[in-house]
Order: structure tokens, then sequence, then C-alpha cells
């Protein structure tokens, strides 16, 4: 159920609602619409009829059942990383390694990443591996370098949890926490990252439907996390030229019944170096807010994944080339964009 | 065996190559490479040792199966639609209704997809469809209704055949035949169209890889027809919220190893109105020549297909995106961009 | 429209029916039920209170698209091939090499597999191949082949014809056509073998769904025949370890809304031989009336297919386990069984 | 690296080799093949011919990447969930509802599927539900419930454990740890079960390849838990006829390359309660070792997966097919069927 209230609605109102779904032991999120007035998310239905409650503007009691990451609750969101925003009109790259190797090469790409464009700095410290046999990751030495490569450029760090028991450490030295393909249906982790007060960057399951991946993102929010954006990193396919199939469908259909900022990730999307860039400026004008790339500075040698990484140089290409499509279609097909800033509420 | 010929070479030397190859019952197709040079494509290997054929600039004796549509005979293909050129960098669109229904409606509807942008009339008289009780469409008559169509507007036909016996009738009326997604791997009917002299579109199965979307190209090359057009349409997938799954990773897969135009129908490919737009951007940003769409004036009353059918004013905003696009990514990753010309060699 | 006529119901009704179809221009089929009586299927709807009709048992207004096909019309059909039943509860092997390579090495074999258990003989003249450089069969050669096998072993004959213009040539010489998976919506083609007066074995597109299968075996139906078979073969799958994903859900899926007769094919299904015998019954297991299998007596010499090809030694085998699992399970999941005879109506 | 020892090797050159991996900082699994002798995996290679270690039989330095748990390293496993075997040619039945929903109706539900031939319980204490608004289980409430189901009735209990630290609680409740589709790549988990003491039932993840499959018990298998049993439960398909589509290739797939038993889950492997009878014979007659069912006393009014949730009269037509299939196959194509006991090594 959701129930809209009106702008100048007093808090008394909202605290009444909110003790109606508790009585019935039925989860309740405050949000703000893009007028940023309150709109209060119920997971079940409460007999507003039966309380003295006024100023509500709207109520909707069928609704998508990801009730507060739908379009219905509001227009579109904008999620702060760091001091970046993501989902606001103005596009981001978000770059680095797939794994943190050392402190010195890690600082290294990130400021060549950040003079390529990029504002958000990527990097692996805990990996999930396919292979037991496989380098799983420095851990929190990693977390450390990435701390570090954020001193020395100012860029806020995304990187990946596994498990919940690891939340509180890595939400203690990244800007934004990380769910990966994997996890995307790891349910007590999603609910550990929803309760962290950090933003998370939530990949999309590769073989998971549109529906199941926002129901991910429910998660998140029903407990408390409003800052969720969401990530296309390719779906399981029959073609062996490639590593995964990136389904850019789900950018316009993520969007035309989300909120969310939606960002794509070509790197993994493809598996495929050279398909990065155009998959890249598709992502973008399919609609997304946004990209996550792979890259090193010798590509060759990187520790994972070195098929799918590019170069620093082509990581420029590709910077110029996003926001020239950006300022290209966001006239057309965009022009009334203005989202809500989502932090602090 | 792909031989390329010097740019001067005598006919003579092209002659006593394609003499060896028949004589060891070998398919051989000559066509010319971006250089104007011939290169003669072999379906098995001579021994050229023994025969006396100076003029050869390089021989691969090793190639991708399909031989003379990959990149290795030549870097990038033109076809001429009637006087429209696909594939030299001037983006094209192709649309109409998805079945011609009669002929003041078609003609009013191809006027206004006129004047939005397209330049290639689609239309179905041939009609595949999956029921036996559906209408198949009105056959001959829609033919003639799409050749009054182009006498309206001067816009060259595209239209699908869907078996061997129809070639010739559809090729009367066409500039262009269609080979339908379900009739990728009719290899029957991709060796008459071989034969046909006519452009050919060729859509890909929807559950085709990208090698095989070739070799069904090779078929109609190695028949004699250089002049074929690729198009993605979407695969099957398995979310509900879209008919098919548009995989514009084959967009630069296909460029990648292949010389021949690739078009997107973002239409078929998602099988929802709302998301053609996005998905139409993305098909150009991920490096497509063009777009086919079904276009109709009055959407809600198309007898096939409405509920991915747009509007002439919705097929207007595409093509302003279509060219923006276009402009803002050539100069950066296209910069080369001066393929040959293919017909009448 | 299905319309059951009861069981002494007179030819005039019929007959009276068949007109008020036609007047309609409606698509009309009679076919007969397990108790023998008449049902009438027709595209669309008459209106039967204008009509002076008794001795109509049920009208079913609202069914399944694929009307004729359905269980709605029909509890469970035999499809005579030759004089060997499909679907009478006497499981049936179809078997023989991928391509006829010449007669005598196609005799030996046909004598091979009759011993080990087959009852059909099974080869391809005419073969679809991705490649236009591979070998496309013996043509009409192969088909007399086929013939001079009948007449050493008595075995029946199913190949393969792959386009409306060969249906009658084909057709003179064997006892069941066979559609290809590539071919399974080639409509033209499916209404030419729906007039062709010979059993069909339709074979399931890799990426059909069980609705669109059973609309491919309407069109046969439709036009007029109502011996059609059906084959399950093998869907696209993800997984590079299997060439293709035989998919046995389809097995009671088809049983559960068609009478049709169901037939596994696990050499195709799977491309992998070793895999061939287990997978060979689970089919069976999971209901169908019989099995199409790839078998040469040197499989590794075979032209085509020779990955997935077995020997006739595990032919024996399996055939010892298809009557095993039958007579296991036939008791206690399909006591009742007792289908009409389909052919000579 | 695979290391076999002879048969009466002494514990000295065992310590030998595993303090040489051990040196080189390598995992190092000591295991048992089906003659008893002891198999040694090294997660890399060490150099024997540096180290004085007579007694070893045989060196694979190039193997599967799931070495322990490929069959290079052992022929066939049992095992022993409690006392009951499973993959020692004895097929099994594990049955129960979906979600435990109180006390009374478990140990009744219990009790019916026992006397239908079930031998193993199984029932959801936590469960991983799309929706967070979803019933999530009853927690260590359903534990206790569990546990009195065994006291009642001596079948040993399976239930799900969703996160690392869930493991110790869970274990100290159930005979058996079932990791869930959705967690087959949680690694974190799977480490801690590898940990746990207890055998794992480990769900293939439903895009996971065979490769990918066993990689994941190749974690569990590498951190000291031999017991594990794997369960083929349907992989995501294009039919919405079907709800996952039971992926049988799996089975003599998985037999192929791994030593491990295989059971099949055909009530999530379809999501429809009427093809759950003959898919499940499929599955027995593709080679597996047992079945995993959703059972319920009444199905309609199962609190969750109603849909695919069978009665104990089925159960029983099951549990009869299944003995009588394996009674028919066995002879034919297992007929050396003695794989060794796993557990208390």
């Amino acid at each position: 159920m959701i129930i809209e209230m009106q702008m100048n609605a007093p808090e008394t109102t909202t605290a009444a609602i909110l003790r109606a779904a508790s009585a019935r032991k039925l989860t309740a999120n405050v949000m703000r619409n893009e007028r940023a007035a309150q709109v209060i998310g119920i997971g079940g239905s409460i007999q507003l009829d039966q309380l003295d409650v006024p100023w509500i503007a709207r109520v909707e009691a069928v609704h998508k059942p990801f009730m507060l990451a739908s379009r219905e609750l509001r227009e579109a969101s904008t999620v702060m990383v760091g001091d970046v925003p993501v989902g606001n009109g103005q596009p981001v790259i978000m770059a680095g390694p797939c794994v943190v190797e050392d402190r010195e090469s890690l600082i290294a790409g990130a400021r060549a990443a950040q003079r390529a464009g990029a504002t958000i700095q990527r990097g692996g410290a805990f990996k999930p591996r396919t292979s037991p046999y496989s380098f799983q990751g420095l851990g929190e030495e990693g977390l450390r370098h990435l701390a570090a490569a954020r001193d020395a450029t100012g860029m806020p760090v995304v990187t990946e949890v596994m498990e919940p028991e690891q939340v509180e450490l890595v939400a203690g030295y990244a800007d934004m926490l990380q769910i990966g393909s994997r996890n995307m249906a790891n349910f007590p982790l999603l609910k550990r990252v929803g309760k962290s007060g950090k933003p998370v960057l939530l990949k999309r399951g590769f073989a998971a439907t549109i529906e199941e991946f926002l129901m991910s993102a429910e998660y998140i929010l029903a407990h408390g996390n409003p800052s969720v954006v969401l990530c296309e990193r390719g779906i399981r396919g029959f073609d062996s030229m490639f590593r995964f199939n990136l389904d850019l469908n789900a950018v316009p259909g993520l969007k035309e019944v989300s909120h969310l900022p939606v960002i794509v990730d070509p790197s993994h999307g493809t598996g495929v170096r050279s398909l990065v860039p155009r998959m890249a400026m598709a992502g973008m004008a399919a609609g997304a807010d946004g990209l996550i790339i792979e890259v090193h500075p010798n590509p060759e040698s990187a520790m994972c994944d070195a098929s799918q990484t590019i170069t620093p140089d082509t990581l420029a290409d590709i910077h110029r080339g996003m926001m020239a499509v950006h300022a290209a279609l966001q006239p057309i097909f965009a022009p009334d964009l203005a989202p809500v800033m989502v932090a602090a509420d």
C-alpha cells in the first residue's frame, strides 16, 4: 500500500500511519517524492478510514510488488556517492581494475582513470571466484589500498561485499557497497546492506528478470536504505562469442517502472575488450545514468578479467562519447529530467 | 580459400583461377575489396603453385567459415537499395506498417513516414503468421499497393519473401527482398534470393549465433549476390516483460568480423512500443547503419503487431536522435569509415 | 470452434455445418475422436442456432488456439507410418544415419538397426547444412537408396523435405516426411505437407515454445493431414558441454494439451554420443511414444554428426531399456491408454 | 594436481606430501578412491621428484578444474544422510512441504510421506523469498518442528541454510544442509558448510553450467567436507508454460565427469504439479540417485509453492515408478555400480 501525504502534512499524521502499520506487524518506509512530500510504503494494507488521518494526497492500494522501487512512489532518484551524484542527468563513470593488486599500481591507475573522465573508483578487495583455487582478493588490505587511492584522487570508492558479516568492515572503508551478480538474491546480505547507511550498487543477477531485480532492490529499500543504484551487467546467452550478453532492454525497461538510477557494465556485459566502447555508448543511448568499466594501465597484465579490461586511453574516448550521446539525446527523449536528491532524508 | 589479386591484375589470371576451382567442383565468387581490387573466395582449396598465376597480392588458406561475408575479404560494404545507399556512413530508416492493409492508408502512412525521415518503405504482403487462422497478408495485391506507394513517394520498397517459388514474383515488385527471422536457415530460399539480382535484408534467427547468422549470409553471397544487409531483430529471452530481447551485442560483434551493413529492428526486438525509441538510439550508438521500424498513422488500429508499432511523430524524434548520435560518435569511433560501393560489379 | 457430433450423426448434418463454415470463408476440418465420432474444427465461429443441426454432442466456443491438435478435440492419436503404428502404446525406434552415404552401407546399417530393434528407417537425402560449402546430401539418388533399403528390410522410411517444391518428389519415395527444426515455422512448407497425404514428423524449432510448436502442427492438420508426429529434439542452451539441451519437459507438456504422438531425439538433443542412452531412457520415462536416433555401423566415419552417432550395439541396449521402462511405467501412469487409429478417415 | 597412493602406503608418505603442499601454501585434501586407497588433491603443483615419496600409484598433473569432485579422483561416492545412504544404487526420496507451517501438520505430512516411500524429510525453516513482504519462514522454531518430525518418524532432516552465520544453528538441528539455487555461488556460505561436518545438498544455480556447478561443489570439498549431493532443479527457460526447465541433460552430464551423487527436483524443476510424476520418472531414467519433491497433505492450502506440490498418494505412485525404473535400467546401463562409502574417513 502506497500513501502519499500532502506537502505540509504534520509529522503527527505520518506517525499515526506508522503506528497503525506497526500494530499490524507490517513493514513501513517513509521516502520523499520529487516534490519532497512524504510517501509511505507499507508491506500490506491498513484501514485508513479507521484512523483520523487527513493530509493524505493519494492512496494506491494496487501497485507494483516492488512498491518502494516503483515509479508509482516517485519519478526519479539521485543517489549521492560521496559527493558524486548518480542519476541527476549528469552521466557518471565508475572505473578501476577488476581486483586491487597493490597500492602503487592502484593509485597510478586511479589517477589515469580520473584524467580520462572517471569520477568514482572501483576495485575488488573481496572477490567472488568460480574456483576455490583462484586468488580471492587482498581482503582488508585491499580496502586500505582503496582508501589510499581515494585520499590520492578524491574519488569516492565502490567495492564489493560478499557476506553479511563483512558489511560493517567494508562500509568502514568504502563510499558505496557493491552487491555482485551472483549475490543479487542473497537476501540476508541485501537486508544487511539495507541497514548499513551506505549507498548500494546492486548488480542484476545474470538470469534475473526485471521484476526479480527490482524485488531485490526492494529488500534494500524496505530495510531502510533509499540509496540504491541498479546495474545491468549482462545475462547468460547462447553465443560463445560473448562471455555474457549485455541486455540493454533492461535500461529503458527499468526506467519505465522504477525511479532508481541505472548504470551499465559493458565490461562484464560482453567479456570482450573490443566490444566495450560501442556497448558503453549503446548503454548511454538506451538511457543509462552512467557506466562501470574495468580499466587497467596495462590490461594484459591484469590479475583477473584481462580479456575485458581496457586502457585509460580507451576510457577517455568512452567518456567523450558518453558526454556527446547524453548531450545529443537528453533534449529529445528526457527534456523534463529533474529528479530529487535522495540522501539525508 | 581467399585470393586477393593485385590492383591491375589482368582478367586472364582471374579466369585461370576460376577454371582451376571449377575443375575441382568448388564454388568460386569474385568480389572487390575496398581498393576495388578483385578478391576470389573459393569454397575449398586449389593448388596455386601448379598454376601460372602472378598478380596475386594475398592468399588466406585459413579464414572464417563465412569467407565471403568476412572482414578478411573486405573492410566494409555499401548496399544500394534502389538509389538509397545502406552502409556508407549515412544512417537510414526503413519504416512502414507490419502488414499492407489497403492502398490509401499505405500511401498516407508512407508519406507520413517519409516526412518523419524514412527513406525506404517496408510492409508485408506475404506474412508468416504463427496461427493458420490468422490473416496471412494480401499477397500479390499487397505487392501492387507497395509499388503504388513507391510511385507516390519515390521510396524504394523492402518486403518479405517466404518461399523459393515466390522470389521471382516478389522481385518483380520490390527493390529489396526480406528474409524473415523464422527463415534465416531456410537454405533453399537463401539460394534462390542469392540468384535473384535484388539486394537482400536478412533478419537474424531469434536463436541464431553470430556465426550461424553469417553462414546464412554466406549462402546468399556464395550464390552470386553481394548485396546483403544484416538485421538484428531480437533473440528469445526469459523475461515476459519483453516479447523478444534486442541483442545489441550483435551489432559490434558482426561489425568486428564482417563487412556487411547491419541494421537494427527495435520494434520486433522489444515488442513494446514505449521501448522502441531508446532501443533505436542504443542500436545506432552500438554502430548500426540504420533502423527498420514498424510505423502506422494509427498504431492501435494496425492489423498486426499493434503493441510495438509507433506513430510518425515518434519516428520523427527517432530520426532526429539517430542523426545526432551518428554525428556525435562517428568522429570518435569510426573516423576512417569509407566503404566501397557494392552494386554493379 | 470445436463441434463434436453424436456417434450416429448422419452425413447431412456434418455437411450442413461445413457449408455454413464455407459460406463464412472459414477453414473447417473433420476428424474423429477416440470413440470414432466426428469432430469438426472450424477456424472461427458459425451460428449454430440458425442451422437445423441436431446430433451435436458438444460445442467448444473457447478452446486452445491449436484447436485440431488439442486434447479438447481427441484424447490420443495413433499415426500409421507404413504399417508401423506410432502412438498406440507400442514404443517405436526410428534409426539410421544422419545422411545417406551410399546404397550398400545404408542397407547394411538398416539391417543392423533392425536387428537392434528399430522399426522405421531414417536418413537424410536433402540435408540442411549451416555452411554452403558442406555436403548437401545426395538428393534424389539418396531417396532411391532409401527406397532400396526399405525393399531390403521392410522398414518404412522417414526423410527430410526442405522446400515446398520438393514435397511431391520426396513423397514419391518416403513413407513419412520429416520437417526439420529450422523449418518448424516454414509455413509454406507446412501447408504443402498438409496436402501431401503422407504422415509428417514435425521437429520442434530449437527455440520454439510448446504453443508455437503445436501451432505449426495445426498448420498441417488444418490443411487436411491428420497424421502428425511431434519430435522434441533439444533447445538452445547456455552450456557448451552440450550441443543442444534436450527439453524433456516438453514431453509431458505436449501430452497434457495435445493428442498427437510425441517422440524424442536424444542424438540432436544432446550432440554427445555418451549421453544418448540415458537421455533416450529419460525421454521414454517422460512419456514419449518412441525415439529417433542417429546410428551408424562405424560412427567415427559417419559423414555428418559423427560425435552424436551411436553403434547398433548401443541401439540394442536402448531398445531393451525402452521396452523395460515402458513396461514398468505404463501400468502406473497411463493405465487407460487406448487411442484411436488416425489414418484413412 | 591429483596424487593417488598405493593401497598400503604408510601415513608418513602422505604426511610428507601434505607438508610439501603446505610449504607452498597450497590447499590439500585427502580422500579415498573406490578401492579405499588415499587420493590427495592439491590446489596447485608440488615437485614430487624433490621428495622421497615412494608408494605413489598415479599422478595427474592435468585434470578437471573441479579436481576433488571429478571422476579422475574416484568413480562414485555414497553420502550418508543420518543412516540413509544416497548414491549407493538404492534410490532415495526426500519429501516434505516447501515451508514448515506448524508442528502437527509437519509431523502428519512426514508420516504420510514416509508411508508413500520417502526416507528423508525436507522442509524450509529459513526461506529465501523474492519479496521482502512474503513470509520468510519460522526460523529456529521451524528447525525445532523438523527435529520433532524426525523424532516421530526416524527420518533424517534436510533444510536450507541461507547465510554463513546460520550454519552452526541449522547444523544443530538438521542432518543435511541445503544450499539453495540462488546461493550456489555464495562462496562464503560454501566455505562455511565445507567446515560444518554435515552432508550438504547443493542445488544447481538456475543459470549455472555443469562446470560452474561442480566448481561450487569443489568449494565445499576443498574446505574439508567430502559429503556433497548435487541437485538438478531446473534452469531458466523461455516458455512460460513452465516455471523452470528441468534440465535432465545435467544428470548424465554430471555423472560423466563427477563421482558425486545426483538427485533431481521435479517440483521446482517444472513448477507444475501435473508434470511432476513423469519428470520424476525421467530423472531416474536419466541416471539420478534419487528425488526431492514437495509434498503436502493438502497441496492447495500449502503456504508456498502450492501449484507444484503433490499429494502423498501421488508420491506413492512416484515411489513405485522410481523403484521399477531403477530395477529395469540398472542391469543394462550401470551393471558395475559399487561406489565406496564416503563418510567418516
